[in-house]
């Protein structure tokens, strides 16, 4: 009997890991997998680009968790540089198109999985292609960027978005020696939190020396006579620049998808099943960046590109395409990134995406410290909590601080997992000594202030 | 009407959060409040006292989060120097000693809180009370402890017990410049681990030039003819010593309750119901170090001394008794602790507790560190998990490790709580980015390998 064929569209967290995971469970005489990634690049962290342009990580290879040698090395046909052009559903084929060649041919297929990433949102201005313009998405846009702040004398640098890459990339060019200014179209910094929570990261920001304007709307980008950019317009004022870094963020790349009208939802998502096969499709599974993923919280589905979910997907692929079994039940929306020493954590629902969805809610917001107060180098930390009116379910945490802030939002990701009201927060056993907490860890605080306000609000 | 009395046995943590909460729900009108506290102090960080005498805490009112006069300030009658000598239940009153007048006399009461906290494990050995023996369990053993530190020139400490205070205190005589040794009754140090992680801890405290001596039972303290230790000596050695360190544990000072009759567990703590009342008696509420908790994991009574489940109870004792309502469910066993930069931590059921309570099990350990690998500063950390067979219930995690190893036991503390099993635990979306954690958090690879040797046992 021949063996199972395996096709994979693309090379990243999502794809290898599903190539991987299903290669662990079937030897080549049972399943052939063929992957097909259109960089030179796979398995590589994406999220550690604004390390290595801060320096920080000392070189491109150490992003690389698995090249495509080591790939092939595993029975896995790896195609880089060769992009897939179609995919074809009833024929159970793809076209795939060598970018070094130029040479185009068709890959049947038994099982396909999709993970074709996401691409950055690039809006259409004038002056977006200049010499000088980078985005940070994928291996090649870093190294394009490291390039041009070699040949770059001027110290100049634009930073346009303020999400996580855009404060990341901040960080990493205020590391580098830029003047930094960031062009933010949002109320705040870190639109992923509320506003409130985000003024904390602004005024942090601009501690440590990074001009932050908000309420910006990029309208051009302005060139000299060489052609390389000079500047950065917006609505209200014009910033000179040497060097521009793009963070505004990602869509679902499913133009493959969309051409062959497999079901994409609200945010331009392929939707799947738990087992993350594609809806109505036996065949053919997708994961990773071009997906979107049930928030469990709000009983809807998002869009959120983000390794750590990409490589679960892949492994949950890779099991049932395997012959294993393995499900994804959704995400909380956790996400954790930082400025400098400042980190910035949220979970679960903002104000706006529990009124989105019809939750009445409470809010409370308390500071308290990552150690004990008495203990050296205990530093503050602002956590503020949303819980549902009635129920007194946790609908979502955001901390912003210093010191420990950052990965304390795991608790309350748990607790969202779990379905846990504010009230059984403030009895968990978090772990306590004056190194690590304050008698009462801030989460716990948080939990405790919540009730209170339920109570006061005639709801607990 | 006169106002109700409450009287609280116990100035500490669990007495005076209870006077504090009491009082903020009820006036002096309707309340009185009297709290006896045999000691100076109230509300203090025993916690806190390793690192005050390592000298990273500069004074011992940094351990004071409210003194005597603060409480005298919220209506409270706190009597320092004051120890209850006798609790008549059906006379409804305590018989108080002023240990300053040497003065006798009955209170009465409506309701009484019993916070009598914990004693020091004190074995009756020879020399056991010779000059330059301290225990570390209060602010005035600290005092103490740091007035022969002060007036003693030898540099040789022998600290004796390796559980958390033990390992706590050698690192304290370490920062302090002394040659530390550590005599353990036990096969490892940190018993409150299994023995496979606590050999990790062992070896760290090698390389920090801390001599662990595991297995050493200690028989008699040596002294010389001024009546000052001069050494220990164990069922197989002795060891010279300048000054000696107790750090053997604690158990439950129930001296009161017993003579009383008041109901104790196995453990020797007074038991309650879930509203901190004492069985079997309407108007007696019990909290902290004094009672048993129920280990919602292993579902038997434990004793736990710790600050936090301390304040915890005194927080809802207070509410109870000043008309509002709080329940106390239980703990899953979270500690954490360090020596210089090796973090301990622990959750739920070790091997031999789970077998004690017949619950059968399979574990897994394995590597990772706390950022992404290739971040500045990546760090190892050990995990190590059990789950129940068949159920793939988590039933314990322990971590030792640097680097943000510790307070990641928490996500396993909630998972307890809410009863997650193992499989569950691999889709928790916990906080990612290259700084905080890999891709796979190490809790998640935990999780992991441990659902697979669950497959492997054929149980899940």
């Amino acid at each position: 009997m021949a063996a199972e064929r395996l096709v994979i569209i693309g090379g990243d967290a999502a794809g290898m890991s599903a190539a991987s995971q299903a290669r662990r469970l079937k030897g080549p005489d049972e399943l052939s997998v063929t992957a097909f990634e259109r960089g030179h690049f796979t398995s590589y962290s994406a999220c550690g680009i604004p390390y290595w342009v801060s320096g920080d990580v000392t070189g491109r290879d150490q992003l690389i968790a698995r090249t495509p040698e080591e790939h092939r090395a595993r029975d896995i046909d790896l195609r880089t540089r060769t992009e897939v052009t179609e995919i074809d559903v009833a024929g159970r084929r793809v076209r795939a198109l060598d970018r070094e060649s130029g040479e185009t041919y068709w890959t049947g297929f038994d099982k396909l999985v999709i993970a074709t990433g996401a691409r950055p949102v690039r809006p259409e201005l004038p002056g977006m292609d200049a010499a000088g313009v980078h985005g940070v998405q994928t291996l090649d846009d870093g190294q394009a960027l490291l390039e041009t702040l070699e040949r770059t004398t001027g110290r100049r640098a634009v930073v346009v978005g303020a999400g996580y890459i855009g404060v990341e990339m901040a960080e990493a060019m205020l590391k580098r020696g830029y003047e930094v200014t960031v062009l933010n179209r949002a109320e705040q910094p870190m639109a992923t939190l509320d506003p409130d929570m985000g003024r904390l990261v602004h005024d942090a920001m601009d501690g440590l020396g990074i001009h932050t304007v908000n309420g910006a709307e990029v309208t051009g980008i302005t060139t000299g006579p060489d052609g390389r950019v000079t500047g950065v317009t917006t609505d209200g004022a014009s910033y000179p620049a040497d060097v521009v870094v793009l963070g505004i963020g990602v869509e679902p790349e499913t133009t493959l998808a969309r051409a062959v009208g497999l079901p994409l939802g609200p945010h331009g998502g392929l939707l799947t099943d738990l087992s993350m096969r594609v809806v109505g499709h036996e065949n053919i599974w997708a994961g990773g960046d071009c997906v979107e993923v049930l928030d469990l919280v709000a009983g809807r589905t998002r869009h959120i590109a983000l390794g750590t979910h990409a490589n679960k997907h892949g492994q949950v692929i890779g099991s049932n395409v395997g012959g294993g079994y393995g499900t994804f039940p959704g995400v909380v929306g956790t996400a954790v990134s930082k400025v400098c020493d400042l980190e910035i954590a949220r979970t679960g629902l903002r104000e706006r995406d529990a009124r989105a969805v019809g939750l009445r809610f409470v809010t409370a917001t308390i500071e308290s410290t990552g150690r004990a107060g008495y203990y050296p180098g205990a530093r503050p930390m602002t956590v503020k909590m949303l819980a549902e009116y009635r129920t007194g379910r946790l609908l979502g945490v955001q901390i912003v601080g210093r010191d420990g802030a950052g990965k304390r939002v795991d608790v309350a990701a748990v607790a969202l997992t779990a379905g846990m009201t504010v009230e059984q927060m403030t009895a968990l056993d978090l772990g306590y000594a004056p190194p690590f907490s304050p008698v009462w860890d801030p989460v716990l605080v948080a939990a405790r202030r919540t009730v209170s306000v339920l109570r006061k609000a005639g709801t607990a």
